[in-house]
């Protein structure tokens, strides 16, 4: 339809993963975390309820104010959004014009690619090599990108980047956005470092509530920068992107650490215990710092085994980056995510039954 | 910071309705509802709370169907949206380029040219005449134009756009956006054929929960327009725009249309009420479709008596448009939303004490 711009109709479209909408199946494909969120949640939910007739705070202060805490910075440097989605979506439209570049890694967060294509501009991704590293090659492409979108961990490899890795990646002229998703799950955070001194101004770190804090429902992200990178993105952001009912949820979970760290830690216990036991069913792991694991099978190609998987209710993610090959037609894998314990017993059970 | 697009340096930001967080203020400045939304929504909210773990369902079905059943269209015309507001910024982002124009009627719902600016096109206002008319001058701005954002019922106004002007407000090469934000509360609604026919596939009707069924605080609307025109603006979306708890609260509200309606005809009858009042007080009234007034007096200052009344803890809108002036040096003036009976008591009773 010519109505439309032709850089949207040139584009699929980002597509999810699968979300059932019954009770009934395993659910491993979208990092959603297994446990419920912080009891404090729902109670702060049923209050605000009370006063849905009015507007929220366009700056959803109470949540700046507990995530400041957490964090160790001023309100001023945190930023709440609509998910994380939203928070990608909207350095998108502050930072970067129709000529300007864009890089991510790849295999990464393909997100990013759609989110450059809508905003019209250049996506140029820097590619890992066979060992999930990147090389001067691919990091010569964050030096002249407007933005470095850089997922900390990585998915689908869940990989950390080398703290030695972050001045390379630093745009000349632009930003690093440290997408940290998954960072929770991770045997180390984001140094205070990457906030400071020649960061400062230029770097701009993401966080979600959707995995470690169990909220993937409420959509509420956030990210960490400098006030006059936060004044601009301010602009850019709807009045009120974030509603009455997810500031206080937000907040109530924020300020329970405490359950979302032992949530945190069971989920890294049974992702070790996950990542010992697929090796004896042919699987390659790749080391994760996150909530999900990447496998490849030596011999049976992955497409099957995640449909033969989905026939039996247990979904996980089987996902293809054609941009790289490593040796294969075409790179593929599962993305696996950590469920409870019985949840990943179900899921190798059936897998001893399939391969 | 040249780090910063320069159509975002070059803009101050859309300055939202002051929103104090402490419940001692008498609110007739953001046209909130002053009557609580259906009981059904609090208890849709509980439920919903149990499952915050896993994502929400991205198209909103639920929501979908129970707006398709009111507007008595297929679920495939419905497109919800995080507030009216999201959708606005979703069809800039869907089908206007830079090289394009928008337009709008003004004095209007200034937020377009903000989400113009943003989106780095071009906007030139159809500037209405002294009687809220658009004229031949101002409706030939719409044929040109990539988008032609009508709100109708306007806002500062409360006027409609007469049936007649709809084929006049076509853009010959764009859509016509029917921003229904405050519609409800008109005498007559959008007529059937608006997505009917010629305009088929050229118009886009929004509309939110914000105002009319009571639910600012939850940050939902929607737009009804043709699958193709939704099919496009899906890409552009977020694939979570709407959380668990809003789509929950949002179907809620949809189905119980009698307590919608039970609030509109009290507001309604209100805003007749203080329509009649405030000649006697020496303002001029503008007649009003929506859930607020347009008023200007005779004599003092209109930020005098906007002042003042913020003194007493009574808050209404102080507004004014530069491009136009209509006999004045610059025409402003004071918009009213319909609070409670006592709440436009006590207004009356202030004003009052101060002219």
């Amino acid at each position: 339809m010519e109505i439309v711009r032709p850089a949207i109709t040139s584009i699929g479209g980002y597509v999810p993963g699968e979300q059932p909408q019954t009770h009934d199946w395993i659910k491993l494909n979208t990092n959603e975390n297994p446990y419920p969120a912080s009891p404090t949640v729902s109670e702060a939910v049923a209050a605000a309820c009370h006063r849905l007739e009015v507007y929220p705070d366009s700056s959803a202060t109470v949540f700046r104010e507990a995530a400041a805490e957490v964090y160790g910075v001023d309100p001023d440097w945190i930023f709440p959004a609509n998910g994380s989605d939203e928070n990608l979506t909207i350095l998108m439209r502050t930072f970067v014009d129709p000529h300007e570049t864009i890089t991510y890694p790849y295999p990464g967060y393909v997100l990013y690619e759609t989110l450059g294509a809508i905003q019209g501009c250049k996506v140029d991704p820097m590619l890992y090599d066979g060992s999930w590293n990147l090389d001067c090659r691919a990091l010569a492409k964050a030096h002249e990108a407007k933005l470095a979108l850089v997922p900390n961990p990585n998915s689908p490899s869940g990989t950390l980047v080398d703290k030695s890795s972050y001045e390379e990646l630093l745009p000349d002229r632009g930003l690093l956005v440290l997408d940290g998703a998954y960072a929770d799950f991770a045997d180390r955070q984001e140094p205070d470092e990457v906030l400071t001194g020649k960061f400062e101004r230029r770097v701009v770190v993401t966080r979600t509530l959707s995995k470690s804090y169990s909220l993937a429902g409420l959509r509420f992200g956030f990210a960490i920068a400098h006030p006059d990178l936060i004044h601009a993105m301010t602009k850019v952001k709807d009045s009120y992107n974030c509603d009455s009912l997810a500031i206080a949820a937000a907040t109530a979970a924020m300020k329970d650490q405490a359950w979302m760290l032992s949530n945190r830690d069971r989920i890294v216990a049974t992702r070790q215990r996950a990542a010992q036991a697929f090796p004896e069913l042919g699987f390659a792991v790749t080391p994760s710092h996150a909530n999900f694991l990447w496998i490849r099978h030596e011999s049976v190609p992955h497409e099957r085994i995640y449909e033969e998987l989905k026939a039996r209710k247990i979904l996980i993610r089987y996902m293809k980056f054609p941009l790289v090959s490593w040796g294969d037609t075409e790179f593929d894998g599962l993305r696996v995510s950590i469920g409870t314990d019985d949840q990943i017993d179900a899921l190798l059970v059936a897998l001893k039954e399939i391969l």
